[in-house]
């Protein structure tokens, strides 16, 4: 039996790996921790888990969770994780990330877009990204995950078999992009406030957002080449789902190479359990994938645009759930399990 | 015209304060402030005033206030108005004060439910309850109106033609009120966060309500003797309005005294402006009440019990709008001015 | 391995039916039904089921489900069901079913208040009224399970321990209750579009309401001598989940006989898996049991009167859930099969 | 005195004409009409017009409405209103058409996406697309005004500049659009219930809805040759107000022609009451322009791509308050007159 742990849980990522977590039959919770003034049942931070677990939730603290847990979900904020991962790993741990900490591959980069300076440089290199559907082979072997976001998850996935063959002009992608508020944690901030989101929509961070480098990077390593996307995120006013309507020009010849995308994106997917297409005319909708960890795509086909809409549920395909589909396939463990 | 000051423009009352009173035609909007760094355009702070106005919200300073205006609305939470209360007094201002700070008439109750000391205690006495349909005449006098609080308004004039007429046992009240999260104001809390609110509902502070003391204060002094009410306030998924569900006994005799309750409240408020009573069989609901300053009751005869349902919307009739009404009671502008 | 019949799968309690059953190891789905013009695949009507199963809808045919099912669950409006079961109990089946048809004992009291002739009045007598916590013995030896009301589970699961001691004045209970939308079915109709219940809030059937008899009837039967309680509805602008919160007095002596409420409702309750009761000061709320099969009770004991604030998802315990869980007992299951 | 008449007030955008006309000093609803099968005083249909009017709503009659008004209003269902036009300006009567029955002046177009004949294709070209900014020369002498649809009118204001000035790639511009509930009107349909769309987000009509091709024919106006944009509407889980996010190339040499881009929207909008231009770096969010006449407009030049972001009120500026300005400026009441 696997031995995990579970650091950070008073946020909405934290809070649903458990819940996801404790329907998996291979492994054992050993240890969930949050800053805490002290020691606190888990069901009295959330009643829900009451009568479904005794686990007490613990103060962060290195040792505790060395000496309890195989491996260890990190469900920290963006630049507190990367304090915690190299003792993680000199103890022999393995560590799934679920902040940004690890995603960048140019320090650069990261320490401009999350406005601090990375004190783990040595790591990142060994960082996988945690994209099963392009990196699965890598997962099985990696010891420290960087699980990605949630808008460059349903982004990457919605445009991989495009980018990958060739078939569009990389500099024309547009993705605008709508979430739901969870995205944005659980920190108290005027902007969140339901009287201030409710019966709003708004645009934000235009074309400037910090999943706009992450996601440039994995699509120009599909590629084969630099491209930049336009990136425009909006807030929606409800509490789970991203669903992202993508925009981009065909190369010339596309056509003779690709005479029908929804074939072409079904035989990509094929394989993939969390990937479903829809058929011509019908296109995903927060419904059909929210409290699932599936990405759902539905392909538009205008002649030399193409329109793409796709849908994921940015606690579970855009974090917990792609993170307990990660220990899946680390672990040699049926890769739906606890996720269907 | 008379020249008017509005202090503590950031909170939902006080941004209502603005949009109504910029359409009143009788008054000028002659101060605003707020605790800032440096003035700001009101436009700037609330886009929505763009091309409507060039106010400029300046830092809270009494000299500035009192320079200004003739009548100051106070906008600032609770324990807060009753530092600006006297200066404004002393310097001959007429004062209406969104708080509940003169609101009690005594004072320990004000300092256990409010958790500090009254910095005011001898204006107190001066202080008008700014109800109109119970205060009318003590109003047009004030220098000092106490604004009720929202619960307190939709509750007192659910239940004021019954207690004072003395129809029902007044220890049998029960209120069980539901509010938007408006009502909570605009402070960073994890408890208002969108997330938290939105698909969630539930009873808070369950019978220990702030408001409880001063619906039990007015009720009182209706009935000619103390009585008090049970009080559960529920946290509603919307913006605006509170709807209350009243249930209350009869006394004995009391079908000798009144055969047809909807007509008994019909004639106890057959001059007001803002309240209007339902048809047999027909209840209020929010819809029917935000965005305006009425108070809509239904009533329910069933034999040996009573209910009512009320709503009103708690940042108009609960809040600005009744200010307004006071205001406009005080200087002999038809009552409904700015408010229909 | 049980073969189970879900028929009337196109509203929300069939849906609910089928994504728990999914879940099941002791069962197999073998069939699924609604009136529907040819076959169609779940998944088509449904995306969100598409990669988690193959199962293909039909049109209702009673010839079909016999031959398919063991047990068939019934989530056809009310009205409809009774047409059904004496066809599938004749042919040895049994039924859990989730419309109101089999839960009134007294047919005159069904007649009024479901306005139409009651047509299969034979097997009223034999229908276990499936509120496991009250009946459970009963519900295992059953061949017919009234599933109860959504209301009226929260509501008896709220007052069992008081009024089954004689601890209240039984005509002394108001339940002020308030329930998401989908109570309301998958049915088209102006009163439950998007843009009339957002932002809404609002009273319905004020003390008229079909699960008060259903109530009535339960609690009674606790008391053993007939009451009466006082009902009020309210439509939520939630998806899922009711909130009750309600109010009773006192018998005299009741003190004597119960010292600690939470303590006298922690030992009622002790066995049962799916009730949990709050500490002192402490009440449920929605997101506490929403997606669960939980109803959480709250209680406060404020010396002559008690307040009770009770919760639960109105499609799993309040339908659904409760179905399945009665379907576990039935069957010697583990009782928290699929629904923990 | 100008006599109004509102025919089709249960819907939304009905309703909120006798709102914003209650409140018209110029003008007086002479008639308000509905199918009814009796009058109905419309404080009954609305409670919320209570105290306010006395207005009664008479069933559809030709012959009663151009007995008492000078111009009205038709709030009716698209392929409706053109049985109704002809009949009143053979009458005399001017005309403002809320429907989009004179919006296309190609009758093939219209019928294609109207899946309907054209009953009155002679006074087609009578109508004026009555979109202020644009046509207020015309307006002012129009018998009768074709009202733009809600996502027209974001979308023409957002992008006339660019389009005028021949600053952009015609065949680039692509509209990504969220749209409140209110647009689809107050019929029961399954798709629009609450519980279908709270909580939900989805496309629809990818690139075939039935406002393109009104898109397309203004904007290829100004350009003076045809042009094709791409057009995808979403449905957002709200009761009002499109935000519409654009995306456009820029033609070689645009710099040159534009140094600011911000600067020509202001100059170009310079006299509009109506249209308020955001600074740099800011975007219109919903709540800045909901219970608004306002189309608020952000600007972000992004070298050879530009980002618009847009906003109005879908029931005010995209239906009703427009419909308003129409009449002030064709009668010369001050423009803004109701509509502040």
């Amino acid at each position: 039996m696997l031995n995990v742990g579970i650091v950070g849980v008073t946020g909405y990522a934290g809070e649903e790996l458990i819940r996801i977590l404790l329907a998996h039959h291979h492994i054992k919770i050993a240890h969930i921790s949050a800053r805490l003034d002290k020691p606190k049942a888990i069901s009295e931070m959330f009643p829900k888990f009451k009568h479904k677990t005794e686990l007490i939730c613990k103060d962060l603290d290195i040792k505790g969770i060395n000496a309890a847990c195989d491996l260890v979900f990190l469900a920290l904020p963006h630049t507190v994780s990367m304090d915690f991962v190299p003792k993680l790993l000199k103890a022999g741990k393995s560590v799934i990330d679920l902040s940004a900490d690890y995603r960048i591959r140019e320090i650069g980069v990261y320490e401009q877009f999350y406005n601090t300076k990375h004190r783990d440089k040595m790591n990142i290199a060994l960082a996988v990204y945690g994209l099963p559907e392009i990196y699965r082979a890598k997962i099985k072997q990696a010891k420290l995950i960087a699980n990605p976001g949630c808008y460059p998850t349903v982004s990457i996935l919605a445009l991989a078999p495009l980018v990958a063959l060739g078939l569009i002009d990389p500099d024309s992608i547009i993705i605008d992009a709508k979430s739901g508020v969870t995205g944005a944690g659980r920190k108290a901030a005027e902007g969140f406030l339901f009287s201030e989101v409710n019966e709003d929509f708004k645009a934000y961070k235009v074309n400037i957002h910090q999943h706009a480098p992450e996601i440039n990077q994995e699509l120009s390593s599909l590629a084969g080449k630099r491209l930049e996307i336009t990136f425009v995120p909006h807030l929606l006013p409800i509490n789970r789902g991203i669903l992202a309507t993508i925009y981009a020009k065909k190369v010339k010849g596309a056509k003779g190479k690709a005479k029908n995308l929804i074939d072409l994106y079904k035989k990509f997917y094929k394989k993939e359990p969390f990937v479903r297409i829809r058929e011509e005319g019908v296109y995903p909708r927060l419904k059909d994938v929210v409290f699932t960890n599936f990405c759902d795509i539905g392909i538009k086909d205008e002649g030399e645009n193409i329109i793409i809409v796709a849908a994921i549920d940015n606690l579970l395909k855009g974090a917990s759930g792609q993170a307990v589909q990660n220990m899946n396939i680390m672990y040699n463990f049926p890769e739906y399990t606890a996720l269907l």
